[in-house]
């Protein structure tokens, strides 16, 4: 009963070109309990680009004392090679030693990790929201010095699970203020998955009100209430162009199986196929690679995508 | 980390209000192996009667012999007595023997399942499009005779498991038919969740052309490719108003476990509320149901909504 392509219908308000911006390896797998080999995530990578994704975030150069899943940070950027390598592999980097540590091991791309919430900021970061947006300046101003592209993530851009519904103009605050680094794009992240299409228009459109245009903004959502591919949709009617997702599904907290993570490549490739526009990824071999990753981690992907076209034993 | 209630953020191209079209205890029900006490089923109808859904498809007066779940359509009428009679509590028939059966325990309204492809009607109805439009003729013209409110499902209204991609004017064709009986709502059904939303514009167009308009049309989304919600909301962008689904999201093929459900009436509910839009759903109640619902059936409840605000355990 598995079809394995979508009626290709497309639509007068959504468009493409799209980007997909690939987390599954750094964002996928910084919440995994149990360490997975470097040589795994290299095979993940190398999979990844096989399947036709261009831009892969491959690991974070973040403190192994904080997240010992990405220690090998470096050896897995010297196991991938030119794989690795260049605008369209960006590192997470946290701080300054972080980016030194990227330095090292020759990328071409950063992100850094904001927070549009104080309570986040002081749980992840240690400091409150400005005092990141300090400690960020002068990661942002060495890596163009090195003419790095740069991205900037917003965290908690919808909901809090501490604070609640975060006002649109003080996620833009915090947008502005790390886009005044010289940060070349924003993703805008519904860390915890509470947000609606109609909260992704309006932060949007205080973005464009702002000066800050759909063609620097990326989106990143999560499927913990079931909204990321519809948040999705919304964004890309409003002409948001790059989307993260994480392969399978892959990511999320832990403690709720595999409910609540990323939304998954699969199952936004499928609507974009749908939609006539070409993403470059072969979705059979996306599948099969989600359905190894899987059998890695020792559980099935939440992705519905990869469930149908692989059967229930994924 | 859970959060209870999304943020109201009006959309500008989303508007209510919108009908939930609850389809748990009949077509969420049937594809159930194990048999399902009558008593329970009366118990799923009590409890989201008083969730807040107003409109609920409570079961199928088919033939005991192809759903033996369903073989108790009469003693759960009888169980729920005025909770499962009126307008708002619609039966499927599958033809005039169901339509005596119904007519015998009182029912003030029916639902037709037609077929969109021949392949289909074939398998389920055992006849041809044309001919299970026959059969169906009488059954409306009884209906309307005895003032019953009708609503006929096109079934594989957008991919067809053997058919592949159905064309849009294949499927118009059908509806036609079908509203030319006399039905008083059309509900399209994406039975195998192939849908994306250009495809959903693209028909509702066709149907508006052929004077059909979305004030008569209900929609029916499978999640099988994760798709359901992002229709949906194409779906109330074009200006539909009456939305099918499933508590819990409960349904779907048995064979690939729990993912292949309904849209779940829960995530929808998150959707709605996050977009200003009323149901008079109480949230929470609904996930208490589905929660009970998932114990008597031995199995955790698809719905992400359910899973974020219930806990990995439901």
């Amino acid at each position: 009963m598995s079809v394995s392509l979508p009626h290709v219908v497309p639509s007068s308000s959504i468009g493409g070109p799209v980007t997909i911006y690939e987390v599954g390896p750094r964002d996928g797998l910084q919440n995994e309990q149990s360490v997975v080999p470097t040589e795994v995530k290299a095979e993940l990578v190398r999979r990844l680009v096989a399947a036709g994704l261009t831009t892969i975030e491959t690991t974070s150069f973040v403190s192994p004392r904080w997240v010992p899943q990405l220690a090998d940070a470096g050896e897995l950027l010297e196991s991938l090679g030119e794989a690795g390598r260049g605008a369209r592999r960006p590192v997470l980097v946290p701080n300054e030693r972080g980016l030194d540590r990227a330095l090292e091991h020759g990328v071409g791309a950063v992100a850094i990790f904001g927070s549009a919430t104080e309570t986040f900021a002081q749980r992840n970061l240690g400091r409150s929201v400005a005092e990141s947006v300090e400690m960020f300046a002068p990661v942002v101003k060495r890596a163009r010095d090195e003419d790095l592209w740069v991205r900037a993530y917003v965290s908690m851009a919808f909901g809090d699970p501490w604070e609640g519904p975060v006002p649109i103009p003080q996620v833009a605050d915090v947008c502005e203020r790390l886009m005044a680094l010289g940060a070349d794009q924003l993703s805008l992240g519904d860390t915890i998955g509470t947000g609606t299409p109609g909260h992704v228009e309006a932060l949007l459109a205080e973005l464009d009100a702002r000066g800050i245009g759909v063609e620097r903004i990326g989106v990143h959502f999560h499927d913990t209430y079931g909204q990321a591919l519809s948040n999705t949709m919304a964004a890309l009617r409003a002409g948001v162009r790059v989307v993260d997702a994480s392969t399978g599904g892959l990511g999320g907290c832990p403690y709720a199986k595999s409910a609540t993570g990323n939304l998954a490549t699969e199952d936004l490739v499928w609507a974009l196929h749908g939609l006539g526009i070409e993403t470059g990824v072969d979705l059979d071999a996306l599948v099969v690679t989600s359905v190894w990753m899987a059998e890695q981690l020792g559980r099935p992907a939440p992705s519905r995508v990869v469930k149908a076209l692989a059967g229930a034993d994924s």
